[in-house]
């Protein structure tokens, strides 16, 4: 799940061309040599009854290679946002393509183009595109997933090598061990599994693996909506399914329907063209950080209330039914608390109300200031050029237009309010949020293989933040997205010491396992 | 002059212990020959009548070897705030010493220590420390001038490669021209052609060349006070001349009597012991960057008042006398504000109020925010912890420490108003201002030597800017301290396409030679 860049979609002229190869995906060769190929169609029925104990079995017969994998795959630091790595980040497909190929799968390597950095153009990696199964009775499947990570540096703070997986206390500690490797690998194992059992897959999976989701997923959308969907990759899914979130809490499964959108602005002041001398020219010139700062003030008050007139308008009322549902949700707002190491939460700490406002009210966040000191000590310039930047995540019934007009409307103002003499320029980039129906039958299903590994109803969580490829997979497929979670909410993703519990990664192959069951199960 | 780095001094308890060799620096062999050593006595006060239109020829015919020699100090890549031109800065600092020894001074490199750069202990380049003539019947003065530079890449903006100085159109460009290997050099030349026309120097000369001075000065400060101090280095220094400056416009020489200090704020505010996802966390923590951007905007208007309460009590009271030295400045200030490319000036672009808020009036600027994203594009995180950064330069009168309390109870009572649950720290470092009278006879026999090269008499300036190492060598000596700048005030000193006109670099050297001879001249 991306932290720290976002790639925006909500209008597809922001595409950029790229430079695909034009070979269609529906050309691939379905040459895969199926395991179960020679099984006589009743004997596949009658195994059915039993498979997945026979799986579940299997899967605990088999966590030590599991294990090994996940370290295989870790070891690769495929840093995405590091140039220097872009190397281990291509390795990283490579080695990915060759395991899909062991289970079966045609794939094709799909070139995106290239990046610009420093005004350089940087190849970017391929996105591995991949299909097991082509059985038009049977339901199918599109699995995302991304092999690239967050930078780690032992010296980070690291209790171990980052990229040298290790286990301690029933926890897989590296980079990558839960967003999103061991997650990816889940899927492999579970295909792996039904082979192990001598059983035929209960779905056709389609696969879209990329290298780029930490840096924003640079080239995607344009493959997946230019490429993909005219080639007719998506004719035949029926379901979309990503890995690549959390639980809420430690122990209580969930699966995700919805995710905030966002709505991100550059709001630049100017009072010189260079950087001046705060010692020559201080008191000369109309600072353009104080204009800044004055303006970034106005946004949001102290308890995280927006002051922009009008953006509360158009957020989605609040229905009894929906209100009741927060109440039912395992979450512990004084462990959350804790974990963040916050004196106070806001929303004065009340479960419903912080659960509310993660998922569906905006919150806007200051993140900082690109032109201005950053470095530790004593910088004693007056910048002449500042762009601070914020940020609005932005909910259900919020469109990004609207609200993007909202907030020039408002800058405007102050800025005129201010009176000073400085150039002022705000833009912005937006994509809205994204739910679906949580009584869908794709999420029964899931629901259905949640219990059964974990003999508790998930909770139907949605989250805070953005994954902006949901909503260009919906868009893509038309179809039903769901996002089903293997770590758990405490796992640390971007952070130091990145772990995926082992009763999270096992039963996850198990999970993973049930969920193709029970959508195989569903009415084509 | 220092821009971006400044050390701070008003106590010594501020000192840090540093590793200098105890070799006392009045042990040094005055080994040197002087080239004027055979003279006899009347021939000298003989020469010394015609002395100086000699010199001033002497100098126009060398003016190719004084270019030659400067761009051979400017092929050093002398950067001092990036550790990987380390061994450049001590090469520059040998290269120096080569050359006070050509022109016959004695001199030692003086260890100052390590500093320590990302927990690791880097040694500092050395001091050179050195002693030209120990005749007690003449004056002695003590220069001081810097040997390191600006970080400067082509890539930058330059229009030919930084470090080869490159003339053209009366102008020779290149990192350090201006600050400050021309005025080095300059002191050079100015001994050499005293030397070039068969004549005794005036004065006695003792030298302080350092190569850390973009960098903080770091290790300068302890081996003046504690080092050369009680090893009595200062005791024969009658005035202390430094020249790191600049004219405040392009044609008018100055003398320079006067700069602000400052008082540096780390203003810090923690909401999470950690980043936080804006999308994840958003909504449910207060957030420290809008705290401290609250805290950040209640310090100055648009206009550059400061809205501290009683930070403008303690400045000096503007006498008529004062008022009317304004009036005969040469400054521009239509030229000053398209020079910096800004709308509008403040003090609605007033001369004569211009130039007192740059030199007698306090000024606050917002520099920027440790901790907060400063990167190109849209990072999404809460910051955990936020440090802003703004300084104010203190004016005569302003005592640092009266100013940081009244610093730190404004923001603790405009804290409280807020009443927000982070925890927020203030801390501050301050050096106070400096200002000598410029109706010393210091001043006026380098002001005789002004007119006499420029044919005008300077202007006496002060500047907004702080140059700790001049209260330093004040409080060191006991003597007064002058600053006799070289260059002009278009030199873009830092930043790209930094020059010194041939002009300036070549009467600057005249100007140098009649300064040691007017100071000479002076009673002992």
């Amino acid at each position: 799940m991306t932290l720290i860049n976002t790639l925006f979609r909500y209008s597809h002229f922001r595409l950029t061309a790229n430079r695909v190869s034009s070979i269609a995906i529906n050309n691939l060769k379905a040459q895969h040599k199926s395991y179960s190929i020679d099984l006589k169609k009743d004997q596949v029925k009658m195994a059915s009854e039993k498979l997945l104990p026979q799986i579940f079995k299997f899967v605990d017969q088999n966590v030590d290679s599991y294990k090994k994998l996940l370290k295989e795959a870790v070891a690769i630091p495929s840093v995405s946002c590091d140039v220097t790595y872009r190397d281990d980040c291509i390795r990283m497909v490579h080695w990915m393509q060759d395991k899909l190929k062991e289970v079966g799968a045609t794939s094709e390597l799909r070139d995106v183009g290239f990046q610009t950095i420093d005004g350089k153009e940087v190849k970017l990696p391929p996105v591995l595109v991949g299909v097991l199964g082509n059985d038009s009775k049977k339901n199918t499947i599109c699995i995302y997933g991304h092999l690239d990570v967050q930078p780690a540096l032992k010296s980070d703070g690291w209790e171990t090598e980052p990229f040298e997986l290790q286990e301690r206390n029933g926890k897989l500690y590296g980079r990558g061990s839960t967003d999103d490797k061991g997650p990816v690998l889940g899927w492999l194992h579970a295909i792996n599994a039904y082979k192990g059992v001598g059983e035929e897959l209960p779905v056709n999976l389609k696969f879209v693996f990329e290298c780029m989701e930490e840096s924003g997923s640079e080239g995607l959308d344009a493959l997946l909506i230019e490429q993909l969907k005219p080639e007719g990759f998506f004719n035949t899914v029926d379901y979309v399914c990503i890995s690549d979130n959390y639980w809420l809490g430690t122990t209580k499964p969930c699966i995700t329907y919805g995710l905030r959108g966002i709505s991100y602005y550059f709001l630049e002041v100017e009072c010189a063209k260079m950087d001046l001398h705060s010692g020559v020219y201080g008191g000369t010139v109309h600072e353009a950080m104080s204009d800044l700062i004055y303006l970034m003030d106005q946004l949001v008050d102290k308890d995280g209330k927006i002051l922009i007139s009008g953006i509360y308008d158009s957020v989605a009322p609040l229905t009894e039914n929906e209100k009741k549902l927060y109440t039912t949700i395992d979450f512990d707002p004084e462990a959350y608390r804790k974990s963040i190491g916050a004196d106070k939460l806001a929303q004065n700490g009340v479960k419903e109300q912080l659960l509310m406002h993660r998922w569906r009210y905006p919150s806007l966040s200051l993140h900082g200031i690109e032109g201005a000191a950053f470095q530790p000590g004593a910088k004693t310039v007056i910048p002449g050029k500042v762009i601070g930047k914020f940020s609005i995540r932005l909910v259900p019934n919020q469109e990004p237009e609207e609200i993007e007009q909202l907030v020039f409307d408002y800058i405007n103002k102050k800025w005129k309010e201010r009176g000073s003499p400085n150039k002022m320029r705000i833009t912005a980039q937006s994509g809205r949020a994204w739910t679906e129906n949580p009584d869908h039958p794709h999420y029964q299903a899931a629901a259905r293989a949640t219990k059964l590994i974990y003999q508790t109803d998930p909770d139907m969580s949605r989250e805070g933040g953005s994954i902006p490829v949901t909503i260009t997979l919906q868009e893509a497929s038309g179809k039903n997205v769901l996002l089903l979670p293997m770590g758990a909410g405490d796992d640390m993703a971007h952070s130091q010491n990145e772990k995926i519990n082992v009763r999270n990664y096992i039963e996850g192959i198990k999970l993973f396992a049930a969920y193709l069951y029970e959508v195989g199960k569903l009415p084509k």
